[in-house]
């Protein structure tokens, strides 16, 4: 089922462009209904767009396992898709046992995770959690100035639908969604996998820099109200202030108005995304990283705003499903990560909540080079069955 | 003349975007050729899409004026423009004296002066004096991959025929271009006008830094090779050797890949374009900035490539034609500039030309703010008109 699904929105580098609600996302989407089919299970989609497909059809305390489809520009095979192959693969496992479950267990693919179009990640979760405005995120705009509100209906969404999803929740008995690591912690630790006991607060801050265009070749530099020394400076002072908090800053998108070779730049638009692992200490990183660039900004003659696009508060997993888990898995490493997850946003709202990771051998992600091992995939796997087999049998 | 031209290729914020082969250039095009019927005047396509309106007939000892019409993007109204209809502005002065010209007259519009959308600035100018390889500039892309060539085939000009057009040159008794200042030194002067009397040497090059991509969430810091911190030590370094060396150097354009909020860069490119009073300067000057590029992209784990573009040695215009201005014009002052221009190609090769530069009351250049007083630019044409009539009457 693997090989089907490779080929969706790939790139000529390798790596994968799956925006939600784009025709690629509709293709995966499609591969999910096909494979749910071909195990006999019925797929719903919920009101936010999210998949459901049900052996032995919905009901309470079910066993919920998934993960989402939808890619990072540039991404890599294996976050999201992992997830989703795995609960499929281990279902397989579980028919293949002729274990006869006695509760109900479901795959479920979240829509757009990542945020890669609409700039807010987790938004089939957010929003089945009520934690995202339904009319404030169905008007978001992707890059084309496109509405999620149009996306949804160009692929025969009814956005009218959108809104938090209590039913669609309350039949979750456990959520396990297994993941690839983003990161080296199980190739230190020399284990297959992992548990998740926490995500850091995160969030992404829009960087405005608003200078005064003018001619390259013979604006004297004293005269320059030039907006790239300010966004430079603070690419800078982003990393030096996350290395002496032990925490995280990426400037990663940048954007510039007008942006021809021979025009000092206008406007600069950047993002920054930061995390920590603790609230505390984002806060601050975050205020210092601002008043740094601010300084520099005004000292450069440009007018600098900073907006808060999303900001996510530090989720613990449960103690119960993590111990549960832990116990029957052998006790694999636990460890905190600074990725969001639909997991997290679930465990937020009090969903009964866990998750596996799944090592990566160099730790790279969102990118074409992402990769796992498949003893190690298939030790998720078994690891994914085990807790399957444990909860419906 | 001016109102009817004003509206073509304008954005919401008032800035222009008149790129070569455009329908917004086209449009310019076809304004210029309505100006020069109205006044008599044959329009000439030369082979490489230059127009030139003639008073007269074509013929040897011209007397050639005009700029060009295209625009870079978000740009002003008068960069090209005010040398043009200042141009018809004076044959109107010409004819309204009753002077009956003894040689013939030229208005010119030299095509994709700006080289905003194929790269290469001063194309029209470069191919005709042979400066400028015919095959390797029609095969030049946009940014959506269109070429050259097929840009000039689809407004209906033969990309065959581009090449080296001694025969059109060869008639030019002198060409004089009149343009807007793109600095403030004629303020300080506190003079209307101005002569140019060089070019400055400069030159375009691409930066690409070349890292990992990977999870802006997950990866360590002390993991990362991340070229957006190559990039940005660059930008100030590169302003700080300009400000050393009493030149130019500015980072006006940067793309990112992949380019997503979450991902850490894999790739930056950036264009740096960079200007000296001499061509020692700007090759020390260049040479500083990619090496203290090259140390940080290192300490980064970062592979840098740096390509040369363009680069244009110093132009002096000659001596006998801007004497023989400054002297009929009351010797207003001289003075250098950055900015690349027509005249400067064209004194390159050779041919007798001139330039004059019309005051610019803030310096800004390449921005909607761009501006010159009517008082100035009625000053500009005066001298044009003299200069006209002295060589042709």
């Amino acid at each position: 089922m693997w090989a089907e699904l490779l080929p969706i929105g790939r790139l000529a580098s390798g790596g994968y462009r799956r925006f939600a609600w784009t025709s690629a996302d509709m293709a995966c989407r499609e591969w999910f209904r096909a494979e749910a089919h071909t195990r006999g299970m019925d797929v719903e989609t919920d009101r936010n767009g999210n998949l459901w497909a049900w052996l032995g059809g919905p009901g309470p305390d079910a066993f919920v396992t998934g993960s989402h489809l939808d890619s990072v520009p540039g991404g890599g095979a294996y976050d999201g898709p992992l997830g989703i192959v795995s609960a499929f693969a281990a279902i397989d496992a579980l028919l293949a046992r002729g274990s006869t479950p006695a509760q109900p267990i479901a795959v479920v693919a979240f829509v757009d995770e990542e945020g890669a179009r609409f700039g807010v990640a987790c938004l089939g979760s957010r929003l089945s959690i009520g934690a995202a405005d339904p009319a404030r995120t169905l008007a978001l705009a992707d890059s084309d100035g496109t509405r999620l509100a149009e996306a949804m209906h160009a692929q025969g969404h009814d956005p009218e639908q959108v809104g938090a999803d209590p039913e669609a929740l309350r039949r979750i008995g456990v959520f396990v969604e297994l993941h690839v690591e983003q990161g080296r912690a199980l190739v230190d630790l020399n284990n297959p996998i992992g548990l998740a006991t926490a995500i850091w607060p995160h969030g992404r801050w829009r960087y405005d820099f608003l200078g005064e265009g003018n001619h390259a070749g013979t604006t004297a530099l004293s005269d320059r109200r030039d907006p790239m020394l300010s966004y430079a400076m603070t690419v800078l002072a982003a990393r030096k202030q996350a290395r002496l908090a032990d925490a995280l800053a990426t400037f990663g998108k940048v954007t510039v108005d007008p942006g021809g070779t021979n025009a000092i730049a206008a406007g600069v638009t950047a993002w920054l995304d930061s995390r920590a692992p603790d609230e505390a200490t984002l806060t601050e990183l975050v205020a210092g990283i601002e008043q740094q660039a601010a300084d520099r900004a005004a000292r450069d003659g440009v007018r600098l705003t900073v907006t808060a696009e999303s900001m996510t508060p530090l989720v613990s997993f449960p103690r119960g499903p993590l111990d549960w888990a832990a116990d029957l898995l052998g006790e694999p490493p636990r460890l905190a990560t600074g990725a969001g997850h639909d997991a997290g946003v679930l465990a937020s709202a009090g969903v009964p909540t866990a998750m596996v990771f799944v090592r990566n051998p160099t730790g790279v992600s969102h990118s074409p080079a992402e990769h796992a091992e498949l003893d190690d995939c298939l030790a998720g796997v078994a690891a994914l069955t085990e807790l399957m087999v444990r909860h419906t049998c």
